[in-house]
């Protein structure tokens, strides 16, 4: 392809995806296309001869876009949303157009400029303490892949830490701090790194957030039992509830056991931080105060396309201690001179994505202000969608709504079925897989179920940059439809001998 | 950004793109910017209001192209070639455009098929076994970031399968090998999962490749001190030197050490393997009756964007026995029925970019011809250039020259200086070292360093899509040039003593 034959596949480009924004909210959220589909289309080896890009053009039309979940319809309420904007996809573009691996300072030094101020940027966005900037020439951040990366070098920064300070210990003796409710990332990073995980029990009365006492009698445990717990992988909006671990109490108790490393993975909450009416409540201070490493991942709810996971940590040299390999062909003058980051010393790998130019994009195109606007109109939105369960006869909150997130259920009140006998947990989960299998079966919609202390429950996440009200509102008729059918199916199935 | 104003700015962006390709050689390869010089041209903190988007695309120009280093400029014969094409481009958006991150079937369907059939083609076109496609339905291939997580994968899986068969074998015991010549990747690895590595000696004599019966000495003296090395690293191509491990004396070795994981880094040629007439060297019988596992970075030498490192193995079990955590929130219908593939628990993380329509753009857009094609012409470039330094006074050949590398240093023949003395291996690395430093001060090419076997030598490895022979002759003259002026340097400085 030369020059301009790229002008005119770009500007097509640009056009098709322009059309893919205006039609959105006609398509299906979710595709429906079954396992197997693309390779029964596809040729079974790349082509002898070169094709015309038209063609590869159509083709991706034809057979890719029928096959994406739209990650940014309206309707998506899944997961957590995935960051996408035009300001992103430039980004991505311009990075894209100039590839390089970005590994230190020489080999491209507007990236790992531009990565040094936005993190700083970043920071400051969200009220981090001054130690976590860059400027500090002692913290600094730096952007990872994901929030699991950015767990797993926290883990291998911290042990690194602690068999220093501790030679003689042994990995099997080491354990990585988590709770019940901490997401998959803390035991893969204990399967990755071979290391025990124990995990924290928090309880339905606190909200699922871990509480100081809970995390000094583990400790204390384990000392006695000669287990040397060396991080705690503390969370700060969870992916199943949004509960958020009492980081005040767990630094109150760190103070004690000052080996523990505090990880705070607020990877989908932490971005609300800008909004300084949130920070109380997702203990920013504790986080300023005692946090060793943090993570928030802009490509999440922070309007930033994907990869965007922000990192700090108190102390750069805990990471280049852990990660610093240099042989011949990476030295340069200004790494050896110390005046510069090198960033592949604070990452697990040596290549990285020039990720900063799609937080600079979005963060001046939007502004804090603009940033701050959509955090609290999708908590706004959030809001409305969790006063109407709250008023519904078949619906209800699991917990008290998490800024953009809701977890609710199925749960008749008495009114709605010929009996006033509550039902049985096992009933209810019964009732409740019913109602997801129901939700899920649909195209227009997309919800995804979690288990919370054994209780089946279906978590509603807003944060589709183009969710407006109506959307939420015609969310909850279908919800309050589906739950309503689900319990004629299972009236029907003659389950009902529980009630 | 509302659509329209994404439009302008979209095609203002292929525009901006198009006019950089168009005067790309007038740039210098290098950047002339100062530690620095970024941070004192922003500002503190984001804008507190949004800026209009004209603004930002200028400032892209005015502030991030001039700190860039030019990995696709046509004198770029540094590290290795970063893939950068416009079909990869263009993939790169459209991914971008529908972001989502891709870590099971059913979050995007089309993302875990595609990767699937193009990890296929890939095989294909590299003349990989039918044992490591995804058709095979128990070896497979997927697409990761870089070669280094790649490894880390590797041997993470491998230690996990040890693990397994030996339950009693501790963590401390466990060995890694690599070879003095292995890429940092490998150190890394064992600092990141806290395990032992043994580099085994390679030698000049055997052109750095490691050799069946070293390896077989290191395994019985492992063996007797009650160490456990459980997985090799070897190498296709090292970074250094281009140096291929004699994977068929490795695998006839493994035989009798069936617990020892081979793992193949053929990061940057493996891609060569797409031309029949290098299989032989590259030992492909041996890696596709012996590897475990295969990696080779298409966003190297490969012609796509960074990120793109294909990695496979003999048997995908081998990846989710080690890594498969499955929350609730995760499950979903097609991957309890085993029906699909779910990516999630081929890698580190969760979430994944959708690389594979990068490779889908790029070889259906060159075909496999157009790959080879410019697979064989990268290296016809480099053989004249190694023609050229065979020929010269000054310089010499320091390897054979390797696929698209060829190491030289300044090493001055006798008749160009007045005596017929030879240098001291001390005094070559010293003149070396001036030499180096004058090229290093260039900004109108760039090449890299390194050191074999304790010879400070310079490393020319072609790759960039624009380079063609003038580039080629361009640089040989360059850097005669640069050799006659350190040998004048050096000669001043009175350091001719040794001579």
């Amino acid at each position: 392809m030369d020059i301009e034959q790229f002008r005119k596949a770009g500007y097509q480009a640009i056009d098709r995806i322009c059309d893919y924004y205006y039609t959105l909210q006609d398509k299906s959220v979710v595709s429906s296309v079954k396992p197997g589909y693309l390779r029964d289309s596809l040729p079974v080896e790349a082509p002898e001869a070169g094709e015309d890009f038209q063609k590869i053009a159509d083709d991706y039309q034809k057979f890719i876009i029928p096959g994406l979940t739209h990650w940014q319809h309206p309707s998506f309420f899944a997961f957590f949303p995935t960051g996408c904007t035009f300001e992103g996809m430039l980004a991505d573009l311009y990075a894209s157009s100039t590839m390089n691996p970005g590994f230190n300072w020489a080999c491209s030094p507007a990236c790992t400029e531009l990565e040094a101020v936005m993190m700083d940027w970043a920071a400051k966005l969200l009220g981090l303490s001054p130690e976590f900037l860059n400027t500090s020439g002692i913290g600094g951040g730096s952007m990872q892949s994901t929030a699991s990366d950015s767990a797993l070098i926290a883990v291998v920064a911290a042990r690194s830490l602690y068999q220093r300070r501790h030679p003689s210990v042994t990995q099997s003796s080491l354990v990585i701090y988590t709770t019940t409710q901490t997401h998959s990332l803390g035991l893969k990073a204990g399967l990755i790194l071979g290391l025990s995980v124990r995990a924290l029990e928090v309880t339905w009365e606190d909200k699922f957030s871990l509480r100081g006492e809970t995390l000094r009698k583990a400790l204390e445990g384990d000392e006695r039992e000669g287990k040397k717990p060396f991080i705690l992988l503390a969370t700060v909006g969870t992916t199943s509830s949004g509960a958020i671990d009492n980081v005040s109490e767990i630094g109150a108790v760190t103070k004690d056991y000052p080996d523990l490393w505090v990880h705070v993975d607020a990877a989908w909450a932490g971005v609300a931080l800008s909004c300084p009416e949130y920070r109380e409540t997702l203990h920013l201070n504790a986080i300023n105060e005692h946090a060793h490493s943090f993570c928030t991942n802009f490509h999440k709810w922070g309007l930033t396309n994907f990869d965007a996971s922000t990192l700090w940590v108190r102390d750069r040299k805990y990471l280049t201690d852990a990660l610093d390999v240099t042989p011949p062909f990476l030295r340069s003058a200004e790494g050896d001179a110390g005046t510069v980051i090198d960033y592949r010393n604070w990452h697990l790998a040596l290549g990285r994505r020039f990720r900063s130019l799609k937080l600079w994009f979005v963060l001046r195109s939007f502004g804090a202000e603009g940033f701050r606007d959509y955090i609290r109109r999708t908590i706004n939105l959030n809001n409305i969608f969790a006063s109407l369960v709250s008023a519904s006869s078949v619906l209800s909150l699991m917990t008290a709504p998490s800024l953009a997130l809701s977890v609710f259920r199925l749960d008749p009140k008495s009114a709605s079925l010929n009996s006033t006998k509550a039902l049985s947990p096992e009933t209810l989960n019964d009732l409740n897989r019913i109602y997801y299998a129901r939700i899920s079966a649909r195209k227009d919609i997309l919800l995804t179920q979690t288990v919370l202390n054994g209780a089946v429950c279906i978590r509603f996440a807003v944060g589709a940059a183009r969710t407006e009200e109506v959307h939420i509102r015609k969310a909850y008729q279908l919800l309050s439809e589906e739950g309503k059918l689900a319990l004629e199916e299972w009236t029907k199935a003659g389950q009902n001998g529980n009630v």
